[in-house]
């Protein structure tokens, strides 16, 4: 149960969005400028380092619902989502983004564990300043929205099943607060 | 030095925030919508909350900007600042503002750790549900900066003597992109 009232016909993160506007307008607008950006980093891309991060936070309703979307960016491939999750070395993604996984790993354990090393590797493999920003604040950002969710223990629908609908809405409409609808169904409220 | 390549004259998340105007804007109202705001929580409360959870983050830059900005909410009494930096359990605060640090201190280890025991203890000081909110959030968005600025190695003033000017020109005018003159002397750019 949330720690704070909130409607429960909306879950995980919308649920704290709905109780206070004005915070959630420019968590939607930081949401939409760095996971839906196409310069660089494709969303699918960045949806993955999404997903990493908050698996690593141990936020279930996150690695869930951004591991939906980027299931929908790449044609379905959920296997290859699971592995970049949990093991993302072995995963069948480019070295480039091997690299900048490995500089948001860091980053999701503290800003000072990035090392030039990451750094220089992520180089190496063709990430620009642009990509390495990026990579830094998805990473960031999820240790804020994983926190802001388990911290005040939102609504987490446990049945997988209800995720890939809210996914669609996102990857076709963006975040922000016009998906806020209660009129949809509850099962696309995720 | 900065892992990327950004303005040398601004300082700290103000190099980062000039380099991606894209993220730097939704960055500065999330921090004017929650640490400007003065329902529930004062402004210098809130400020408390970001320079301890940044203290905890080890997070320099953060602390001392956030600490030199409540300092000045709070008529420049810094011993008190320093005091709920390092030690709030001691400080000449209200018990609410301690039952909302260990939790802010919570949130900053993990969503997680925040046992519905912490937020009964708030409570019972008279924090509302908004008061959890924002407390929870202020910490999440914390654990982002911070992790933004060292994540990127931004470039860091280590004279504490820059901090103030800067500090009062927030306390003035807010957070956001209108503070990112150039033509401010470099000592007014922390």
């Amino acid at each position: 149960m949330p720690h704070i009232k909130v409607d429960d016909s909306l879950a995980g993160i919308r649920g704290l969005m709905n109780f206070r506007p004005e915070t959630a307008e420019p968590l939607g607008a930081l949401a939409n400028a760095l996971l839906k950006d196409t310069e660089g980093l494709t969303p699918a891309e960045r949806e993955l380092i999404a997903t990493h991060v908050s698996y690593l936070n141990d936020c279930f309703y996150c690695h869930n619902s951004h591991g939906e979307i980027a299931c929908i960016y790449l044609d379905g491939n959920r296997e290859l989502v699971n592995q970049v999750r949990k093991d993302y070395e072995h995963a069948a993604i480019s070295d480039k983004l091997k690299a900048l996984l490995q500089v948001a790993a860091k980053v999701q354990q503290g800003g000072k564990f990035v090392t030039e090393d990451d750094i220089a590797n992520a180089r190496k493999h063709g990430a620009t300043d642009r990509d390495i920003h990026d990579t830094v604040l998805i990473a960031a950002a999820f240790c804020m929205f994983n926190r802001y969710v388990d911290g005040l223990a939102a609504n987490t629908p446990t049945d997988l099943s209800t995720y890939p609908a809210r996914a669609k809405q996102v990857a076709e409409k963006g975040y922000g607060n016009h998906i806020f609808s209660k009129n949809q169904p509850v099962a696309e409220n995720v």
